[in-house]
């Protein structure tokens, strides 16, 4: 259940409603957005007697939500939120191209293949800076140098940039440089991450972990949304499952349930999805039938000298073909 | 590797063959395939000094296959192999729609779901006679009396049927009636099962185990291949993994990676793949940039009264609407 | 909720039976067992206006049955079952220790370990002469010939033998030969194998399924209960998951688990669920306290030859230390 | 590679080895341990043409790790290796039993439950004080409040106490009050804050990732070793698979393999490991035999009303049975 008051409630009818809630033996959850002021009451999935609290100075409306998970549950709102990344628009109808090089290795690897991106006609470019690695002996990044080429590429391109953020302690530093925030998989439930990343109020880029449920991934877009930032965009990039010929399993149909469950948007990143430049193109297009509003694709212009997951790359070349069959695929979808 | 011997090879031809093999220590495996006979050399992955085999009367050719498996395989051959079910072909570049309720439950049932489908586009007929349950207290099939109606349904449609054998005692039965005989998931892995279909010589719909990688799946359909029937179509239908806000999860990967591993037809089954029917349609859309050769649809005019998987099920109004979408994005496939 | 009937109840009083069942609008399924006839009724979980069939004629007594199975659970019996297997038994308060090699090789190999394995104090000589292979090309088993070993291999130990069946044309054949018919986990959801193995009336050790949960696993024992076959043991051999460094992920939890569910005995195979020997001994010593009935071992006085499996399998000498092991936990058992 | 140098090494010696690596075409890292400089060298699985390293001066030893992980490893370090904490060994031959609530409610429920398992013969007190929760809704733990309520027990009772940290940012205060540091399943990937944990000098409790595999999990050990913490106690706590009936899959196999791998401690989490407290005794005690260096067990003195984890925590007197029935499974393993 969530309580949507109006912008102007006074202090006091807010105290009555709290009170109300206190006697019907209710937990709840306040919020802030923009300046509209929101709760959220736990457990009571049925409108039931709250129905009494609309009566009550101050409230605007009451919505039912039955879900565990309420600001992102498409019954709290009912349309698909578009969220602005840089003036990129991307969901609703807008469907959109990130791409981009795994890790951001050298100015001259990010200007390269970010001029060949823009040309093939992505919207958004992706690049590393600070890379969570499986292992300690492997490259960990360009830190801040990564995040400057980052920008410069912007500056030059004009295209957005999202990278991701691993430490609380670097989130200003990455919401400065960076036009969306990434949360990797691995990070998918480190929650003092995700409320820092909110609160720089940029897009949030959120990344399904390894083996999160669809219930946990969207309870990990309700702490972003808990701390008054709705900017989130799913990302689905392959479960953890037996089958090893490819890196992960790509779930397609976790995007049509998203789409169904959430107003928020969803992407496909089927790079690390599948792990095999050969499969990319194939889910790629699988992607826009399926109801993503986008895709992230990894793209290097020596996939074989690639500081890390060359072997999901694909090349300038074949970039430029997946997007024009994917531009043809987006004609027909309804 | 695979030694492909002349029509005509003379009886000490072959005994030379096998000698010069059991000289090098090969293990080696023969069958016929209409009236060419096969060698199937085992560990032997590269050609090495096999080469001097293609020397000898009778040798049509020699072919390396790095795979385990070596008939199935894509290096042995290298064009997309074309099923032909009852007059409709599958495979290469021809694309069919596979509908029909999950189980026959009577002649009036099957009967209209047949006229349905038929109308709104599909190629072929399917319905389960013997249902493998998992609990012995469901519904396990009308057995021979839902294979009569099977049979009647395709003299009044013109469809051709395919149906699920579980028994090697019911194998020919089920070959009698039907166009393509289905090996069920449960049943990928019984060996006898899948010998017993290959030998009534019709095409194969062999659905992926629960849990069967892609090696796996492929070796099941060697099984086949092994004894002289080549017509095997792969069935993609989900796998098991902790997500159960799905049946299954459907691994769209899984079928790009078939037709890079294997000249054999793959299709997908959407609702066994998913269990919702609200996620059938795009998902079954999704299977079409991602390579398949088709799609396995379960429709039923009464969902809500279906025997079995009513709830994954679609009606035929919505069957129709995915046909329509379906035809218009197979015309930007190249 | 399962119906005991007595003994001797006349038709017109079972008549009776059916027609109350029938207007309580209640489906059932009836079986034999010995001479005593069962009636399990579905669906109704509680007990609820059933008790009024209590007073009828004939019946002895109604249980409430809350699962999906009736039979296997110990809802309907809530003692331990005590299986005999050649006139060794197991379950209950006897644990017992079945081993010899993956496959019957040889009569020279398999004699050679059934006398060692005896002299280290195991009560049960296992070994496959069907083998389900994931390839065709790998080694088949020796079919009949392996059979006549295994009998062999008993009259000269003493030690009952249990194997694998494949094919229901076989299971007759196997039945000839064997103390106890294993269905193997490939096989655990092929119910017409389940039926014909229970209808041979000797003991089913049942595995489970590579991916199978409990409910199935149970429901799969079900299927044999229905066919008035009681002698059911389960076989934990671990599941299949992401980790790779083991063959499988044994499932420990499914041993304390079928013992609070079922009534039937659970053993436990540490060498299929590990796959390497060097965590077979480990393993098999953890499966005493969390209360199994038994432990199936792997046992080759040559592993490095063994044409299955030699990875995972003891020697004679590891064997008998195990064995020593294992009598000083079972000591501490109370 | 691990090359070990003298304490004493003089700068120019020391140049001259990492000269010598760049002649070599070699990457190392280069971290101190105490006094001791370690000298980690990438790839080079084999001693090679290294061996002519081990005549310079200031080298102490080198040691061949063909794992991708190096200072975790059994290679690295032949002995297991005891860790220390507030006074109480783990690991080698020191078997201890970590007990407490899931989380810190009150000062009266763990002053209550520390009191019962001290009683009991728990070595170490658990109970969070942070608390990652899946829903943002769920009670998110005391924070300081409850690290002093933890420092209170420990002052009383003299059971040094473990708690978990999320935040790099409490890392201090947390390491501050407590005896070990907990870095929970969610964050075993989250290596900033791997790293802060490791700076404190505390041990450190790395509990296993949901789905990570033992080679991820060692990797994560390897991130502490790094930063120059050798204190490092494994727990397996259950990893996610498609099994529903317990919360996750405990895998003893891995406890088996880790003390393979590795010369650190391993311990068993068996409440969080199967979620059910009927299933906690049996899993604990298998965790003896298995080959682990202890266990973690949850203890509610009032399960019905915790806060989180009720279901699974065993009551004081339950608690008290399962220590007695270590012990004699303690007394029988050599």
């Amino acid at each position: 259940m969530i309580i949507l008051l109006r912008n102007d409630v006074p202090a006091d009818s807010l105290k009555k409603i709290f009170q109300r809630l206190h006697q019907m033996g209710k937990e709840y959850r306040t919020y802030e957005e923009g300046d509209r002021r929101i709760i959220a009451v736990l457990g009571a999935q049925y409108r039931g007697n709250l129905d009494s609290l609309e009566a009550l100075p101050g409230v605007e409306k009451i919505i039912s939500v039955s879900k565990p998970y309420k600001l992102v549950s498409r019954e709290f709102i009912k349309t698909d939120t578009v969220i602005v990344i840089g003036g990129v628009p991307l969901g609703g109808t807008h469907f959109q191209v990130i791409a981009g090089p795994c890790a951001v290795e050298s100015e001259e690897q990010l200007l390269t293949i970010a001029a060949d991106i823009k040309k093939a006609g992505a919207a958004i470019l992706r690049g590393g800076a600070f890379k969570p690695r499986t292992s300690p002996y492997s490259f960990q990044g360009l830190e801040e140098e990564g995040l400057k080429i980052l920008a410069k590429a912007r500056e030059i391109t004009g295209l957005p940039v999202v990278t991701e953020a691993m430490d609380v302690r670097d989130m200003e530093r990455v919401a400065y440089y960076a036009d969306m925030i990434q949360i990797g998989s691995r990070n998918m439930q480190n929650y003092p991450l995700l409320k820092e990343a909110a609160r720089t109020k940029k897009p949030i880029l959120l990344k399904r972990g390894l083996s999160a449920t669809l219930e946990e991934w969207l309870l990990a877009g309700e702490y972003i949304l808990m701390e008054g930032n709705r900017q989130v965009v799913f990302c689905e990039r392959g479960i953890r499952t037996f089958e090893n010929y490819t890196r992960n399993t790509l779930d397609l149909s976790a995007v049509a349930a998203i789409r169904e469950l959430s107003h928020l948007p969803v992407i496909v990143d089927p790079s690390h999805g599948t792990g095999r430049w050969q499969l990319v193109a194939p889910l790629a297009k699988a992607a826009v039938p399926v109801g993503a509003h986008g895709i992230m694709v990894e793209v290097h212009h020596r996939p074989s000298e690639a500081l890390s997951d060359g072997e999901q790359s694909l090349t300038p070349h074949n970039f430029r073909q997946l997007m024009e069959e994917i531009d043809r695929l987006k004609a027909v979808q309804h």
